[in-house]
């Protein structure tokens, strides 16, 4: 248990009424946090040096002390000025919390649940059998000879060891990807766009999908004119977008999804963010989750027409995450990728709107974060602005080759007519299905507690409800701050406050992910239950 | 066959002389190259849409061409200045010729050699056995149950696995880093400097070397500032450094390697470096590549002495690029860890010197790049800095995992009473054996033509050696670029001009690796005397 301890207008420490050692939490805004005091504590091996002999040539000592060039003072303020919540202070904290109970600490609870981050594996999900089998032969080709393995991974593994130097993942790929691999992304999205062609040359693979979010914002966002190029995102959103933003001193211009009508693109908001951001810089580019992350919805067909109309007509860059695609639960609901709709508009726009979408092994029915693997199509780039960004990709030299072979498991899974196509089905099905049963059960847990109201999750991996909490609780902090940091205090359940993500002034919320197997979501969302009425009722009477 | 036609002072085309077709050089410069030209044949997907039908929107068509957003007027004019020579000009040329072959042209030549890029496996380097099962093991863990997988490299990926959320490699670890290999790399450390403290969270897990680097210097140079920021590095260079110095806009501020004295490392260039910088800019780090990259020379432990002396002295952070240090071939050389040498400095030194250092699962005798896995060791650096650091690093979430885990087993290799111990043992000295066996022989050759010289090849992957070329070898481009062409050209041997690494004005090299296997690097050689007189011949006539 901790007692809140607040400290100055912004930062605060929790104090621990146990056995634990006192845990701390550094603040959002840069300030000194407690173990920092205690080097000693921390670089165990300056420890062990004083005790050790050294040489020390003569006359050099007893002079001032070397001060350190790299201060928070001297600091690149644009990497000061980086936000990200979803591995924030509630995360680094829940990390300390964990520590404390392996070393036997006590606490109301028994185990940290970390709902905070899409990491579907981390939360007990298992792999898709076809992918790791492809990527384990591809890693150790003599398997290529065991039995065990099926004809149809063997096949695709040595296919891509073909693409491969040498044959073997070992060796660097081309900074855009593996060109079989490339091709076979271009064949999927074909199919999955009923027949709009797809050009193999615009394929990129990326390390996951932020690498090649960044790569195109990197491009878009002019150097020292960089404070003058506007990038579009929606409010609430998933947090690299800004980060990223304040990383390359981009002005991040808001748009806000509407929170009423479940979390949907509302194209006058488009041109109202769009009026009021010209004012102070060039909006140059628009940036779309379908679904959204973290707010879940599935944007419709009109919709996103619409937003491909206007950044046709404002002569914007549309960057298209559309990494959540195969996460649509609900029957009302069918993912449609911009590509597809542009095309639809006709040869004006499929052959003039610039758009860059992405995709990721990481989500979907795989899951498989840890990969880091993804791609990324570019249409209409201009061909020596396309020059530039694989000579800025091969800086990187190229993406993490089995992040790449497991992408090209998702892109050519086994077909009805291959050994692995039963049991590949069976896998995808059971986890897509037990996703969809997840995500109605915390819409109707959530909705049933009085003052959190929660949208459909439609799609995706998150719900992001609103919670009505009194104004006043706050202890120097943002009131959904405390609740997530008093949630996570409590019960051991690691959330993300709404203001991670952005949300209209005066509105709270967290997000969650629906990953934990059903029997833990459900005692998780019980918790959660029962913390909001303690939390109301401790908060309503101060109020 | 190519008859070079020069079109401007700093581009040109190459024409091909028999059945393929024109190839393209795209200028250094961003001059516009031929294929740009024929969209139709670049984006076929554009062509098979002219032919399908699609909806327009009455009354849309017969405007404006929508002008494009993003050209090579709008691009971020940092990402124009990016060079990086190493997969340049030259090495796109390379693929240009090889698609060429592939499809049937003729050429003087059978194969294009790459000997452009470290890149060991593409040159039929076989993977080290034990870090393949380790790696296959963790990402197919129903393999611990076969017999043909032996119990220590089980026991490795056990420990790995538990290291990760829900057991699995599919999830995220920390952005620093799985915790147990963090550890394990510790321990390396110390054993490798011999008892010297290393502290397992001053460890970073990286996506490659890069990776770290481009961190590390994201941190030091300080946005609006950046123009402010100098940056020492070596000339030669490995071509990430310039590359990262112009993207973050810095300033590059050069000290030359001393080529008379086998490019070692002169403290009294590092001064007039430093002072000449300081007229216009704030040095704030010196990077270093030790063995050096493309230079092939191993620091002696005083000039490292040195240069930790002189970065005391002068305020400056230390990033030590050590990703060949098991790369060392002569008998006369050794390798010291900057770590080390500042320890043995004294606690002056060693508790005040900012230093990262960098390594690699990409070089070494594994020679895994695919992999993209890497760490770096971060002393010194104020612990508010390095919360600013892993903010940013969670931005991008994690590094591969299976790059983690192959960086495991290259720190925690097999020992000596361990089952695979022999069999690694044998694999690691054979790779070894042979690369310092290669580097002999390159040095040896080379210096047998007249008109090259090349220093001894002491560590790292590469040849550096000088070509006495006339001046008047230019056709319109610079003297070495010129020649590397005419050598791709004329024996389809890839090798990188000098200029791309930096070099003494007037002074003509290339880098080449000495990767290819040993009877066929000796044709290559042979090839590249017999091609060198020839143009000596034909040049020499021209003056």
């Amino acid at each position: 248990m901790y007692r809140l301890q607040p400290l100055a207008s912004r930062s605060f420490i929790a104090v621990a009424l146990d056995q634990c050692l006192p845990v701390s939490l550094p603040s959002l805004t840069g300030v000194r946090h407690k173990s920092q005091g205690a080097p000693t504590l921390e670089r165990s091996g300056q420890m062990r040096f004083s005790t050790a002999e050294a040489t020390v040539p003569a006359g050099r000592l007893h002079r001032k002390p070397r001060e350190k060039t790299l201060t928070m003072d001297t600091l690149n303020p644009q990497v000061k000025a980086v936000e990200y919540a979803v591995r924030g202070p509630i995360v680094i904290k829940a990390g300390e919390i964990e520590r404390c109970l392996e070393e036997g600490g006590r606490k109301p609870f028994s185990e940290v649940i970390k709902a905070n981050i899409g990491d579907a594996h981390a939360m007990g999900q298992q792999p898709i059998t076809f992918l790791r089998q492809v990527v384990a032969l591809c890693t150790f080709p003599e398997l290529m000879d065991s039995p065990s393995f099926p004809e149809d991974a063997k096949w695709r593994a040595r296919r891509i060891l073909q693409g491969c130097g040498g044959h073997s993942i070992g060796s660097y790929s081309a900074s855009a990807g593996v060109e079989n691999i490339r091709k076979d992304i271009a064949a999927y999205i074909e199919q999955r766009d009923e027949g709009v062609p797809s050009n193999w040359e615009d394929i990129y693979l990326t390390t996951g999908a932020s690498d090649g979010i960044m790569t195109i914002l990197r491009l878009l966002v002019s150097g020292k004119d960089s404070s003058r190029t506007g990038v579009m995102i929606p409010i609430p959103q998933y947090p690299l977008y800004s980060a990223a933003i304040s990383e390359m001193e981009a002005v991040q211009v808001n748009y806000y999804l509407d929170e009423e009508n479940c979390w949907a693109l509302d194209i006058n908001e488009l041109h109202r963010a769009h009026q009021a951001a010209k004012q102070h810089c060039q909006p140059r580019v628009i940036c779309i989750i379908n679904p959204g992350n973290p707010t879940g919805q599935v944007q419709s067909k009109k919709c996103i027409e619409e937003v491909l109309h206007f950044a046709f007509e404002e002569n914007l860059f549309v960057m298209s995450d559309e990494v959540y695609q195969d996460n649509v639960y609900s029957p009302d609901c069918q993912f449609h990728s911009f590509k597809k709709v542009l095309y639809e508009m006709g040869p004006e726009y499929f052959n003039s709107v610039e758009l860059a979408s992405f995709h990721s092994t990481s989500k979907g029915y795989t899951g498989e974060c840890g990969f880091r693997g993804g791609y990324m199509e570019v249409i209409n780039m201009d061909p020596e602005v396309k020059g530039q960004m694989l000579k800025l990709l091969s800086v990187r030299l190229c993406p993490p080759l089995s992040g790449q072979a497991a992408m090209d498991v998702i892109v050519n899974p086994p077909q009805a007519d291959e050994l692995s196509f039963q049991q590949f089905q069976q896998e995808k099905s059971s986890v897509l299905g037990a996703l969809a049963e997840k995500a109605r059960l915390t819409e109707e847990i959530l909705n049933s507690v009085p003052g959190i109201k929660c949208n459909p999750v439609q799609g995706a991996m998150y719900a992001f409800p609103r919670i009505f909490i009194p104004p006043k609780a706050t202890l120097g902090m943002q009131p959904d701050m405390l609740y997530c940091l008093r949630l996570l205090e409590e019960t051991g359940i690691c959330v993300v406050p709404g203001s991670g993500f952005g949300q209209k002034d005066g509105t709270y919320h967290f997000r969650m992910t629906i990953l934990p197997p059903t029997e833990k979501l459900k005692m998780l969302l019980g918790k959660v239950r029962d913390f909001h009425l303690g939390f109301l009722k401790e908060f309503s009477a101060l109020n």
